[in-house]
């Protein structure tokens, strides 16, 4: 069961000397699928920042485990598998395949970030949740 | 007319803080635009380069001219509108578009690049012109 | 002559399959010069655009032009050569090397942004040349 | 007590519409702070995959907590402060500061990888522990 998923195909560029995808860029590519799931449930990140006074859904934590590699002309869906709820966070699971091969097992810990007094802190995050309908 | 068209949607993590695309990614596109029409037409550079000889089909110039700017949650298409051949080189014509609004003209100059007594040097390119049937 | 330079140790993950830099990261670099310039000089960017009232100091045009390959492990120095001011515009003449090899030869064609009805035009250039001293 | 330290100054392109670091960059700051560290105790990457026949010290996993964000025209200064090594993997802990400030505590997995009949696989770490003399 899946939440939403999202293609990158897997340019020349995206890869390294050893001839596979450069690692770095497996989060970009998963904050991007996150990022298209925001455009595609809610208006994008920017309208859902103004509607909760928000300077942004950011991360407290991410992490990838690497199960086997993704190579130079083959398409990566991302896909969001679960995403849970708590007062000031929430946990997005993700994977992400080629056809049927797990490439990544993935993780992100975001919050709704605020500014008070200067200083960026992690609101409450059930207003998104309305918003999102998940 | 173009020969080819490839669309990248613009995310968050493509921007700067001035809210707009962060300008070395759109040469990051131009060139994924020119792999995927490789693999369009040709099966890709790895391939290309195994029938060629070559080791990599690469840049000798690249220039981007910036018409208007790009922003989060758009789409932008990029065409490779022209190609025209030299002797051991080739020169590719890009625009790139958020529907009719152009925000970039650009250009590639390419060799097929053999190694030669440990030195890399561009080669003749007429094998890749008749492979890629421009 | 050089108004500025800046080094940058090339790491695995900026070279691509053909175990050589992945061209558009060369433009992340350029670009890194000239911000390290501004802040050298200036404050940095943020700074001059509170200064100038501009929403950033950025891109008309870009172009490098490749004269030798970069590799994993080498040194290369990016070097602001000139910088030539006309009303709106301003050029800047790159070069980089690896000690005495030539890699790069850069341009870049910048305005100073400001935001006006909504849209970003081009403003006189004359208040940076002045703030930047060059 | 830190192994190694390796400092990057943030940018302007480094930067997201929030202001603060696009998360991803600081994997590749990681990653860079890794490789500087092989090429400063043992010639890098590409020298020690031909001692140990290998086609990469590639990850198994590699995770990120983002305790405070950094901002354009900082320092982030990596430490790699500890590696455990076990059998086919080893644990890379980093921690990254501006100044006394805590912006990161990172992990990375990874491994000897050897290619064994067209795949890659984790071979024995030992050897390379050997020539890191950690």
């Amino acid at each position: 069961m899946s939440l939403f998923t999202r293609d990158h195909w897997i340019s020349f560029g995206d890869c390294d000397p050893a001839g596979i995808v450069y690692y770095p860029n497996y989060f970009k590519w998963m904050d991007t699928c996150f990022h298209t799931f925001l455009a595609d449930r809610a208006g994008g990140h920017a309208t859902l920042c103004d509607q909760l006074g928000s300077r942004g859904i950011g991360l407290m934590e991410a992490k990838l485990s690497f199960r086997s590699p993704g190579l130079e002309g083959q398409t990566v869906t991302y896909s969001i598998d679960a995403i849970t709820w708590s007062g000031r966070a929430f946990d997005i699971a993700y994977s992400a395949r080629v056809g049927e091969r797990l490439l990544l097992e993935g993780h992100e810990r975001r919050g709704v970030f605020i500014e008070r007094d200067g200083r960026l802190t992690a609101g409450d995050v059930a207003p998104l949740k309305a918003l999102l309908r998940v």
